[in-house]
């Protein structure tokens, strides 16, 4: 009955999958742990046995943690990232509401997507890729219309851009609004501080600086955030991600709703442990730290960071590529002949930067050092010649 | 900032979670082979890695393979079983579609809040819980009305019950709508035939018949259904689940979508091998030969089952709770005294059945007599005095 091309859809043989150990330092995922991965190990439990139950609890309770909140309904999304982005805006977001939007790369673009799908209207700020959104661009949005939320990125993971979050909350709530942030790539290594911030609506991934394999999307609503959802006029179009059915399963009711991903709950459990074990302050500063440790070392290679100063992540370094270097074919070389994996531009930054990530686990001094040494070698095989940066690095406290 | 009451947001400390190997014969997650356990432990590789796409083009393969297809549009959607059934359905339906959604269970009460809420307009064809839809009523629905759509349960893990696919697709193509089928339970387990049944959208999960852990949903679209998506006047609701974007991810494009989870992917590659290794046909006569034995034992015992002979799953039986038992004793019995999982009913079944799954690995002779063991010693504990149901199912070829 098919009209398609014949493809092969005859029984295959193929062997066994050998990934090698990569060093990760990419825009995510980064380096998981091996504790992480032996609990992934672990026999797999039903989603409704009572000792599964209870490493959900775990869970929400450590997230609470890392998120730095007293929410009830602080649960991991049973999907990646971007499932995490689209549960926070349709839950909140009815037709016709208008929503400020804070674009400055891939994810606010993202946001603005996903908003139009929900029936939004969005009201766009918008900053060039690699600045940050400046605070009175948001308040003249808010002074020409009645938005019901602001939306904006707090770690933009395509151009290395810490936005200031400080403010927003009280500019959003003295009209209304919720304040809606997206801490995929700070959450663990920048603070966040949820309801220090004001947060309504925060969400994040595990592959980032929780350290722990992606699959999964800490969520975070303010009592706040619920009552809008509680008030709604329309069903959240998502069944998958309606936090009214889900928050039952991962509350007191245990109501079925899907089967969670039992092995990634092991793994993101295991991951927070870690977390905890060392707690927030000392992992800020560690992946604080270390970045300018790197920072340093490409300094003193000649390189320039793409973001000013005050604007930088941690977690995500964006290196400009020096001109008439082909910046495909270092990251090629850095995968092949180190075995370290770093990220490339996107969109209009395509080319001129490379993204490296030290998050989680992945931001050591170890780790700086080796990308410095095997950026350098590349460069150099490909014609450019540069200074080592690893003394310079290895100066930074 | 706060307005909740104290929840305990402070670091704590937890022990790693040692879970132990129960048996797991509920309706999923099934038991998982020990080597899809080791490939989750393999290094993580980026999402853009060229061995992690040539992973990622080794599950399509297979994937083809499971379902009988040579459908291009043929992936694992990176969230569990019922985000596969939102995706299945909000991809093809547009606000003010007509959709026939046959519903005998949980599963075709979830297609038709999804249907809602993506603007469609069901139509609604019933059967009792425990019962399969009859033909005569979907033709019935299709005169009275002009669906773009047929959606319809193959396994109804809800009841146990096995629904026969046979003439739905040139019912359906005669009148220009689409056939959507859920074989969540039934793939890899029970013959599906995606291009033999001219199937147009058929979704499944990885933690039922194919053995990997819960965490994704193969899902696969014939050119028809993909015709029908890219003539759409509006965008797919979902972000997250639009198979246009989707597809250019797990497709020869290569554009980044959202990261995937990777180790998900080891999993089902390898749980894939596993299915390929063994045979389609050999592994639906196991599962069959299997669920003989059990319901041989079942009524040796003086037990019955729920559904009638012709209309019964291979990987999910449901059987009559004898009156006067209370069913969640018997279950949380087998749990805590023989570490084996079984489901309760759900919705009008609830207290009324058990649901004993043979799914996967978990569908062997030795698995059987394991349960009819602890069922027998359970119930006789409970003051339900029954014969060994051991002897019956040994005598089953």
């Amino acid at each position: 009955m098919s009209d398609q091309p014949q493809r092969s859809r005859e029984r295959k043989t193929y062997e066994t999958f050998h990934p090698p150990k990569r060093l990760l330092l990419g825009p995510g995922p980064s380096p998981v742990e091996e504790r992480v991965l032996e609990a992934m190990s672990a026999p797999v439990l039903g989603h409704l046995d009572p000792l599964f139950l209870q490493c959900m609890d775990d869970i929400q309770e450590m997230l609470r943690y890392v998120f730095e909140t007293n929410n009830k309904v602080t649960v991991p999304i049973s999907a990646t990232g971007s499932a995490g982005m689209e549960a926070a805006l349709v839950n909140i977001i009815e037709p016709g509401d208008q929503i400020v939007v804070c674009i400055h790369g891939v994810f606010g673009e993202r946001m603005l997507d996903i908003i139009e799908r929900a029936g939004g209207k969005p009201v766009i700020v918008r900053a060039e890729w690699g600045q940050a959104i400046e605070r009175r661009n948001i308040e003249a949005a808010f002074d020409s219309s009645k938005p019901r939320a602001l939306a904006i990125v707090h770690a933009e993971t395509s151009t290395g851009v810490l936005q200031d979050l400080s403010g927003l909350a009280d500019l959003a709530h003295s009209k209304n609004a919720l304040l809606v942030v997206d801490a995929v790539t700070s959450l663990g290594g920048h603070p966040v501080g949820v309801d220090r911030s004001g947060i309504d609506v925060c969400y994040s991934g595990t592959q980032k600086c929780l350290g722990a394999p992606p699959g999964l999307a800490p969520i975070t609503f303010s009592e706040r955030a619920l009552e809008r959802i509680r008030g709604r006029k329309s069903k959240v179009q998502s069944w998958y991600l309606d936090m009214i059915m889900v928050e039952k399963y991962w509350g007191s009711d245990r109501t079925y709703h899907h089967t969670a991903p039992i092995l990634m709950n092991y793994a993101l459990r295991e991951a927070l442990r870690i977390v905890c074990d060392e707690g927030l302050e000392p992992r800020w500063q560690r992946h604080e730290s270390n970045h300018r440790a790197l920072v340093a070392g490409i300094e003193a290679m000649g390189l320039q960071m793409n973001v000013g100063k005050p604007h930088r992540l941690w977690s995500l370094n964006a290196v400009r590529v020096p001109e008439g270097i082909d910046d495909a074919r270092v990251r090629a070389r850095l995968l092949n002949d180190s075995n370290i994996e770093i990220g490339g531009g996107l969109g209009p930054l395509k080319g001129k930067i490379w993204r490296i990530g030290l998050m989680g686990s992945g931001s050591s001094r170890e780790n700086v050092l080796l990308v410095l040494e095997a950026l350098q070698k590349a460069l150099n095989a490909e014609g450019f010649s540069c200074a080592s940066g690893i003394e310079a690095a290895e100066a930074v406290s």
